[in-house]
């Protein structure tokens, strides 16, 4: 059956999973780059980025395998569709003054699949290069949910995020997995993933973790022991 | 110049430092045990406790060397007195009701220095085995921390805990440095360290950070880069 899954989430010592004030030049918001310093030297990052991107934020060699490497892959595996928030998609807020914002990622963005993205502003959906298609959604978390598994056929959805995005997920109990990368670094102020949000009570527990040199990766799971 | 630091404090993923409910059963807090895991087996802390709970809490080996157990002893180098909360000391609230309380740690506390112990209840001094002596401090954290520093002489101050105590001094700039053990867990509910406490505002900053197989060791320090 198809699964919800979260993966590779980057998530501050102090909680927060992105910093504040997100804008066209800090689209992770203020000081939220460091977060995800984990993954940019990744094999998988730098093979599904676009080269824009990976010059920015990594190095031109082949990218690095090992345990990093093997959480950001298994978050493209078995993928069929993604869901994201409005903000995750872009820096505008409010209606959207044009068709001319097509996301962060260049013409063909690093996900192949339908991607639904929860908007209250209609929009027509937008394909993009490489299996991409943008489809917002305004009728809210459950029918985006409904959609992409429809689109998602036996595979499993995928939540981007934002944090926002997330929190909404696991309130309503429709994540069936959560990858979080505890990156070494203090926020202190930002999207904060975990206020009023008591995932143990939710029905969650860490099904396992691992660690590496540049974050504590924790795997949960609903019902998991 | 003596300084007040904070060693081995375990968080859970979620920003929790102890569970909820403590007791005279669950001096954790309920689920709070899980929080330290990681230091459990290390040699420092079958060296620094009573049988009674390196028994209850670990095995009769001679305890684990490495990264784990180095952190676990720095907060045990050069340290001059003690402070923590009442909570810390015991599961009594409101009045004494009489002086047979005298810690959770037996005749021998592992503390051997002067330990001032924030209350809003005055009792007298208790000496206990092997140097240590509880002090009860009435008058808040700056006049208990203007004697302990009395009392360490050159060597430095820690603060042991609780959640709360901690949260005090942080807010007042009064901690140099801050070494947090993050454990692989979910609370979900209980004492959250960072709610409210913008530690990048106070002025800290990640001084170092080092990962093990049960934890992610972060090392802040004020003023640091």
């Amino acid at each position: 059956m198809s699964r919800l899954r979260v993966h590779a989430f980057a998530v501050s010592i102090d909680g927060y999973g992105a910093g504040p004030r997100q804008s066209l030049d800090d689209p992770l918001g203020v000081g939220g780059r460091q977060l995800h310093e984990w993954v940019f030297p990744t094999r998988t990052f730098k093979r599904m980025h676009p080269p824009h991107l990976v010059e920015e934020l990594s190095g031109q060699d082949e990218g690095t395998t090992g345990v990093d490497d093997d959480f950001a892959r298994r978050g493209f595996e078995d993928i069929g569709a993604w869901i994201m928030g409005r903000n995750m998609f872009g820096p505008i807020r409010g209606a959207w003054p044009d068709d001319s914002w097509r996301g962060w990622w260049g013409n063909d963005p690093p996900y192949h699949v339908p991607v639904f993205v929860l908007t209250h502003h209609p929009r027509a959906l937008i394909e993009m290069e490489g299996g991409t298609t943008f489809h917002f959604v305004t009728e809210g978390i459950e029918e985006a949910l409904r959609r992409a598994k429809q689109a998602a056929g036996s595979k499993d959805v995928r939540v981007g995020g934002g944090v926002d995005t997330i929190r909404q997920y696991l309130r309503a109990r429709l994540v069936d997995e959560m990858h979080l990368a505890i990156s070494p670094v203090l926020l202190g102020t930002g999207e904060h993933l975990f206020s009023g949000v008591d995932l143990p009570a939710l029905g969650y527990r860490v099904q396992a973790h691992a660690t590496t040199a540049a974050a504590m990766h924790v795997v949960m799971a609903r019902g998991a022991r």
